[in-house]
């Protein structure tokens, strides 16, 4: 398995350093743009006959694998185990030992179906337990060591993307909006959508697994508890619930376990047909109160695995009731792990949502597109003449060099002192549909040192792939270079030459002699360059 | 004399850790809605029959003292001494004793004329070389010091936009769009406006003093420094041209002592009438180069304290026109003190350029208007209960607290976790016209504690004025807080009352038993301001 590390991170306390970014070899496709420029040898995007999604949630682990048949998806497989994973982390948001061997127990199950499925045929995607916890790199190395597949850390706001994505291709086709909600172990996830199009997406670090460790630790179930649940998530809420009521929508749709369970319940007593009312949690609430004890929960349909986390759920859906005004809520079974899939299959079929994520970006910050066309057709042509002796042949090094490439001026749009940083700042903190957080990190960091120093430290911080991310830098740098004179004047064929440590640049015969300018940049380059430890020839 | 000194810096490697607010007394103006709702009493504008201007640039110091009349400026007196203060930095950033003493020197003559003005009639600005010295503060402290009066260090784009200020109300008026090109001791500042309305600035790190150190310290022109100083020129315009010639001009103006000596200088030549040509230069350079020392410069109009500044001058200046593809410039008096002075009427009059800056952040960050209205309003009628406990009576204290409310939620753009960094971010780096950077990062602190913890020792950083920014930071929350539920439900009218570490909220009788969300709220809220130190009692 070939796994990419996040060299370093950039700023603050976010530990995310060193995890695998996602999925190397069939995100194939650049822009039309590009594919029309440039003959570079690169593999087609594969139409794998099986492909399977693993979700890590906060409070259960699922897998789906599947068939993929014209673009559709036929489910051959579905498991789903309870692992708790949020309720392993302690005060320090250290994952517990004992939480990971049962995440990695479930894990090594898993890997028997999907061990033989190529690279690019699964995705892993972990949630908020796995966000919030300071040690998960240990936990996703020996994930990836069991699975032969890399994992992947995504945002809430891109979890909420692809729940959504899940639900809509799971629900009968529907005019008006929907309001999508799904209680997790450990965050909530709000979408409101119109058809397949999220327009609002919203992330919450309320779960019933979380909330359960709070308030009912020890299994009893009192009012006063439910309350504080209640209350806490109400607090939570009031964070969303204006933008939310300003969209609107006609339906509402529950995708996780919590409304499952919870719909289950109220049928068992005859008051719907399995979808969430009112009035059937109110009768709900009440009962639990005279049972007193997450043991003694037992209603037709509700597993006996989901008893201590009960109680929660019900606090934080009728907050959600309350502050939305909901009347009732219908259950989907298609979430997070089918939106994977489609993400999946939307990715081999050329609709790769990172691509409008990008162009958003660009249009937000006002770059200049002609610009940035032209720095990136300079820099993948670069990297078409060095990418053997560089070893940046996969992918992923083509693709980021691309967007680099196409957003390294936003920055400008804040100030123009230091850009550069203010660009990576805006990449790392933005939430950007399709990127996993570790996509962003490692094109944050091509934009922090696309101009003048190059912080090597944050590079170098995990060996090979560090090192490669290093050159795809130089090549930005070396693209934005020689189209340092924007406009379009005339630019000479250059030859680039790559050894190890070493670029060298070739012009063609007398050009550098009538263009002092260039001559002047290039030295200043090699200067920059020299103390990240390359050296640069130019002749 | 009121000092307000900046808490802490907010991120990085930027040591503007402590300098003074500027101007407090008169920044009278709070929005017409705000007057029109509040009775606070507070200091009319005042009407100063004396105002003065006093810009530290890294060649020259300047006054200006004028006299006002029905929004006119009649100038009593103009000083200018030559610091060089940029030839004192060495490559740590250090400013030298040396340099100091020779500012504080000048200061000390300066004083004289200004130090009987109220606070608010004299607006002192430092420019590159203050930017750039680590150790501005120390210079600041003295030189305040001296003058009675708070000293600013403004960023570049501001410097250009006060640069335009000066130069517009000079010159007589003009259709079309005009270059403005001030080449200063360390930075150069390019802005094209029309009429008063700056469209674009910028401003690089280029001046006659920096590269005069860098490559004729001793005095000695050879036609080779002289190239290295034009390629080095060139490659800094790089970063602006195109942006620059995007706009287009049909006047090109300097407003630099540089273009002034080398208009004259050519105008000794009989070659112009003291504009500058691209003849008069070549001419000039060649004469130079026969001259060989800049000892030996002697031109008509020309003063000695020039002389060692006027190769790198006119190198920069042939760059310019090289790259810009100039002709012709013509020279300009009015610049930045000029342009201060007008700034500082403007402000008195109303026309706070600050009010525009404030509103256009909040469009482009598309900033809820009616949320950041109601959090304004209920921020200012809290200020109003306790300005005189807490000692928050001056104008900026006000002003502070409503540019606060009405751009707190900016980061939101970006991303909702951690909304209230990204929105810090933002303030700190963007380039804000009117506002100094000192009071940008005072605006970026209120934001950054506006939700969840208070940074307490970044507001604790230097004394008394940085408790009074706690107290701001407070009553910002206090706002948010009773705002909390969005929507225009009704809020009932509180009463508060402060002591030194404590803030009281009394609600209507009964209120809070209703409103069980309320309460729970400001619980939390009290958790989080016990860790600063404050105790919250509510009741």
């Amino acid at each position: 398995m070939t796994r990419r590390k996040y060299p370093h991170q950039l700023t603050g306390n976010n530990e995310l350093t060193c995890c695998a970014l996602a999925l190397a070899t069939y995100r194939g496709r650049m822009s039309e743009l590009m594919n029309g420029r440039l003959r570079m040898p690169r593999t087609a995007p594969e139409n794998f006959p099986l492909i399977a999604a693993i979700d890590l949630g906060s409070n259960s682990f699922h897998m789906i694998l599947a068939k993929t048949d014209q673009g559709e998806i036929r489910v051959l497989e579905r498991l789903g185990d309870k692992i708790q994973l949020a309720a392993g982390l302690d005060e320090q948001r250290q994952l517990s030992e004992e939480a990971m061997q049962r995440g990695l127990e479930c894990l090594s199950r898993y890997a028997q179906l999907i061990t033989d499925l190529p690279q690019g045929a699964v995705r892993v995607v972990g949630t908020n337990a796995l966000r919030e916890a300071v040690n998960r790199d240990t936990f996703i190395q020996r994930a990836e060591a069991l699975l032969g597949h890399t994992v992947e850390v995504i945002s809430g706001r891109e979890e909420a993307r692809l729940i959504y994505l899940g639900v809509s291709h799971n629900m009968p086709a529907f005019q008006g909006n929907r309001l999508v909600v799904d209680i997790g172990g450990g965050s909530t996830e709000f979408i409101i959508g119109q058809s397949f199009e999220p327009l609002i997406m919203e992330s919450l670090q309320m779960g019933c697994v979380s909330y359960s460790q709070r308030l009912f630790q020890d299994g009893k179930i009192t009012p006063a508890r439910y309350g504080q649940a209640y209350t806490a998530a109400r607090l939570e809420l009031m964070r969303v619930e204006q933008a939310l009521q300003r969209h609107g929508w006609q339906e509402a749709i529950g995708a996780s376990g919590t409304v499952r369970a919870i719909g289950l319940a109220v049928k068992s007593a005859g008051l719907s047909n399995g979808e969430v009312t009112l009035e059937g949690m109110t009768w709900l609430k009440r009962k639990l109160f005279k049972l007193g004890d997450v043991d003694k929960i037992d209603f037709e349909g509700v597993k006996n695995d989901r008893r201590a986390i009960f109680p929660a759920g019900l606090a934080i859906l009728e907050a959600i009731f309350d502050a939305f005004g909901l009347q009732q809520m219908v259950h989907s079974e298609g979430a997070l792990r089918e939106g994977v899939l489609y993400d999946l299959i939307g990715r081999l079929q050329h609709e790769d949502v990172r691509e409008r994520t990008v162009s958003a970006l660009m249009e937000r910050y006002h770059v200049d597109p002609e610009q940035a066309l032209r720095v990136e057709t300079k820099a993948l042509e670069a990297l078409q003449q060095v990418a053997g002796d560089w070893d940046l042949q996969e992918e992923w090094h083509q693709e980021l060099l691309v967007w680099a490439a196409r957003v390294h001026e936003i920055g400008l749009d804040i100030a123009h002192f230091q850009y550069h940083k203010h660009g990576a700042y805006l990449i790392e903190n933005s939430e950007l549909a399709g990127f996993s957080t570790q996509d962003q990190q490692m094109l944050a960091l091509l934009v922090r040192g696309h101009r003048r120093g190059i912080p090597k430290d944050r590079f170098s911080g995990s060996g090979s792939e560090g090192e490669k991310l290093l050159r795809l830098c130089v090549l930005l740098r070396f693209a934005i270079l020689f189209h340092h004179i924007r406009g379009n004047r005339e630019v000479p064929e250059v030859r680039l030459l790559a050894k190890a440590q070493q670029l060298s640049i070739r012009f063609p015969q007398g050009w550098l002699e009538n263009n002092p300018l260039t001559v002047a940049d290039f030295a200043q380059e090699a200067e920059w360059l020299a103390k990240a430890g390359f050296n640069l020839l130019v002749s």
